[in-house]
């Protein structure tokens, strides 16, 4: 079993400038410049706990590459790679869409380079080189639709890539896996008349977007059903997500029976995190993923490939993501969480009604999903 | 009316050093050094923020001095303050007690610089000088209690500045509200036997310190009802502290009848901080800080003195913080929330059942609050 | 006698952007995003170091206003003016000409903002209202010309306010004196034909602009003779530059006898600086500033108002500037310059032979001016 | 042709703490916390740099280890390697030596990974697994004496790694070039009496440490005429250090013949470097590079191995770095000098008569070096 790796300093190099959190600077209406709180930060810090207690060394390295235009038009429009391109272009930089997007000045390649180094691990995935894999980009991904960058996302780099394995890989039905504090609501769109790509949406109800990623959102036409979400209330944590797993995940991965599972992964519902209100632990990633791994091992030979996507704590999303990453390895380090401590009341929850009942509605809509399971 | 305003850029030099987050850097064990979460970032930012547009034109300065040891030791024992003292004399600081709060090169003189700015504040408010006012002071005070530092607090400012109201300025009966997203243990302890100082704290339940700040923490002795909590579920909001403070801070306070109100202005359980997974917005604080002051102006004069604790979103906590204090010093700036456009639907939520039940439980115990309106 | 100062937060929110130093982020270059080396780092910590020790209330607070369009046409195009109106509308920004010199989202108010607060200064010092003063003021501007922002420069802000105390103010003669280690090409470019404006800039030779700030630079027209430039050799320090102020700028002010002298006070000679080879100290500043107090004391009821121009050092500028504050107010503050001992030897450098060369040619050139001294 | 390559993310996890520059924090004294100088920054955008255009993938990585304590106490005292070992178990850390030499908790394991980083990549010279080679190591190491930590350096990485070749590898003689901008005074001092190790350092006069690194510190005992120095006057550039290559650094490493030609890589010596007043450009060190480069070859098999030393300006290191390292492993990237046009004028400065004596002095002190080659 080998795990992949994708990394590139340029994903660091991605520019989201002199933002006050999320809002673009203006002194003039009190906005003072500050720092985007979608920074190279968190996602530097990843990366270099991966590569100090040695576990960079029992990674496959697989080398990305930009995708190129035709990558992206399987997914995006054409006046939508052409204005992230013009906007990139900029002297200094502009935005995707919403106002909250920055795209730096060259982040059109880094974004290609971003979907390119994601289509690279499938691919390795697929031909066998590798088991499973993580690729750490920046930009990230999951908000963006086929015409619209938002939230932080410029091109939607999971679907690029699940594109990709249908055409050039040759596989069948994708699973998007999507834990993420926010919904999927990029990836969701893209393919929401399309049964052969599963997306699941495990997120905070009625964060970002706003009114977006309801249960009522179950995909149309012949993806009526292939939509899954799981919105469940602000404070939400390990008994939850836990219990969504079990009920929605899983089940829903086991009825439709993917060759791939892909996993938009946002540490955004860790506890410490600014743009979220959740409440998972370190542990609680580990476990989330060890249920994912097994999953992928009994429906489509452990090919479970990860994207980061959110995950603003500088100080705790990389714990989150070493959790992840050695459960994905299946290996251990000698570094643990550090506050793993200071969090143990939080994870000990316990499920609430509310909860309960979020995750019910979802768990209802699993059975919409024709059983390929079942037929065999 | 007049509204005090306290601030010097020594708090802004309290060290809290190279942590990643909470813990201390231990590159050893994969805790790479980083910026302690309690850093003067947001609170230099409310600064600028409160000048920028012309606020700070319209509140007096009030000149803080450094709190005698006597002060310190109306509440603090010898040996806690000795101890500070030691921590804050070596080379490197050390900490305050319970490995989460640095004690900064020279930081055992700025948070005597604290707790006087907090004195001065509370006696100009006494002597009519100015009507209410808002000390931006660092380090936060409410967690540390006679003995102890926690929680990033080393003296406790707010209760040094009430007992100095007491033995000083001939105050009588004092009530601490504390709205920080955490427990205000130390306050509480410091006064939990004592009738004379009323504390009531709204925070998230089971955060920090860890189970602490239960509704069954009421008072012992002749303080027995003179301690309130309300623990709030994670993920409570505006509508859940508004009906907090209609149901217990308001009521409370009406029938304690203070001479002044201490506010432990904690801006951590705003919808962005990393500390707590509350959901308020800076239209919640101003709601409430217009509530507060309507109390203050029946129950004494107007006296509602507050002092910073936490609020760790750099890029909102100014926002909380300008809508607290235009609300205090009766103005407006044209600054508004810029974010308000993005937190509007979490404000919107209502009041869930549980939320519900927790306000509940707090409220029954305001009737043990012998009530001195309704003698008189 | 009253030393006036002027600062505003806004100085500090003037938004230079991520460049790398100075170049602009270019991932695909190889360029990481970075901080721009005149961001507010250093202004910042002078401000707080005026303010800590108690200086800052011993001075007389003058509140900065926009300047107008007008004024600032006394010395810009409207081309200019107009052309950074339009990049400070930008989304991202924009540049001021050389693509050095950020222009941040909402600049062109903060750069009218600076040169207002000059003005104001200027002003009171003329009225009377304080003797000698500082304007703490970004973003810088010695290097603008009438039509052309560079080095970090939008507005002049020295050449506004001259040309605002002679339209409005009644005074005829006014000297720049301008040590930051970078000619003050600016400054020295709009009044060069102009016998009533006499610049003096010392500099480090061929340091910024390029091929800029010779002696043989004279003034022309009726000009002629009313621009000096002491080119410094790189590595110039103390000696030289005391040196050069007793034989060039001295004398030239003396025959000069300005109504008003003007201090372009960049720190960026300072010998940490890394913008220039400089090797100035905090005592070499005081001592520099020390003897053009005495000047304009001599020559023009001690109106010597200074505006901050470089100085990237941000451990480092603050000390230069509270010296040259200290002496400004004639007071000290129990802060010392804690690098003293570290630059103690640097400081003790004899001039050399290259230094006296470079001197002794502008010093030659004093005695074109005409000398107004010598025939009362 | 390989080129060895040593980096490891605990380089950057040295912890320097939160110094002014170097001073240690003290607000009482006016001394805001800070950054030191000495902080990761610039050492890991070389690293960053070095990835993202693919150089090193052209690079042979060689994984540091901790040298042992028998291996330090080669080169340093028992009681000296438990002061770092004691001050490194400090809770906020400690100091080497000089006050601004911070030792962060757990440095004493990070300053040995650095040393057996060394250690590894001169035994991979050695045994010819690669030609040459640049450890990119955190903390640096020219400034520690046998007994005394100092200016930012713990332990004397090549000092350490000198005696291992000599001990370990059967290597004779090793020559240490140091034009890092302060005084190699620690490796100078280690092998100030022996003939084995041949030490010469071309750097700023009088600069750091005080007082030392003058051509007449020149070895004593059998090690006389064994240590050279070119103390070359502030504002030295391109010029004068080609000049001192030339005459000095060639002429007596043909002398000496050396067995390895170890270099501190020191890039301090750079334009923009905020410790020093040198004028090199990454033009400068590639040339200077080249020189070495080929005395290698003719000396000693191509065995060139640097040690990371200084290097403090975050936007100009990178490129000297990168420069360096194309040059060592005989390659190019796509990426330039950012900044070569602006400083193009500093290069094109001409050799002084103060310069040229300063080197010419130590040209003299060549022929005092026994040599080899002649008598073959
Ligand atoms: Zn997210
Ligand atoms: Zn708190
Ligand atoms: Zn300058
Ligand atoms: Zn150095």
């Amino acid at each position: 079993m080998t795990t992949g790796y994708v990394f590139h300093p340029e994903y660091l190099w991605h520019d989201t400038g002199t933002s006050a959190g999320v809002v673009l600077a203006n002194p003039a209406a009190g906005i003072a410049p500050a720092v985007h709180i979608e920074n190279p930060e968190a996602k530097r810090r990843v990366h270099e706990l991966i590569h100090a207690p040695g576990l960079l060394g029992e990674l496959m390295i697989i080398e990305p590459r930009r995708a190129t235009v035709a990558e992206l038009l399987r997914v995006h429009t054409e006046a939508y790679v052409q204005h992230i391109k013009t906007q990139s272009d900029l002297h200094g930089g502009g935005d995707a869409g919403d106002g909250y997007s920055p795209v730096g000045h060259g982040s059109y390649d880094i974004a290609r380079l971003a979907a390119g180094g994601l289509i690279e691990l499938v691919t390795a995935a697929v031909h066998g080189d590798i088991t499973n894999g993580y690729a750490l980009v920046r930009p990230p991904g999951h908000h963006a639709t086929a015409d619209a960058g938002m939230g932080f996302c410029l091109f939607n780099s999971i679907a690029v890539a699940a594109r990709h394995a249908q055409a050039e890989l040759g596989l069948a039905r994708i699973a998007v896996v999507d834990w993420d504090a926010h919904h999927g609501n990029g990836t969701q769109a893209i393919f929401y008349d399309d049964p052969s790509v599963l997306t699941i949406s495990l997120h905070q109800a009625n964060c970002f977007p706003p009114d977006s990623g309801w249960t009522t959102e179950n995909g149309v036409g012949e993806g009526a059903g292939y939509a899954l979400n799981v919105p469940l209330p602000p404070g939400s944590g390990h008994a939850a997500y836990l219990h969504a797993m079990h009920q929605v995940v899983l089940p829903a991965l086991n009825r439709f029976a993917p060759d791939l599972i892909l996993l938009a992964n946002g540490f955004d519902a860790g506890v410490f995190d600014p743009m979220a209100r959740q409440m998972l632990t370190a542990a609680s990633y580990r476990e989330m993923t060890r249920l994912l791994i097994d999953a992928a091992d009994r429906l489509c030979h452990g090919r479970l490939v990860a994207a980061h996507e959110g995950g603003y704590s500088p100080f705790y999303t990389p714990y989150c993501a070493l959790a992840f990453l050695e459960e994905l390895a299946a290996t251990t380090t000698h570094v643990t969480d550090p506050l793993a401590v200071v969090v143990a009341g939080y994870a000990a929850e316990p499920l609430t009604p509310q909860q309960q009942a979020a995750i019910g509605e979802a768990t209802q809509l699993v059975s919409r999903l024709h059983s390929r399971v079942t037929t065999s």
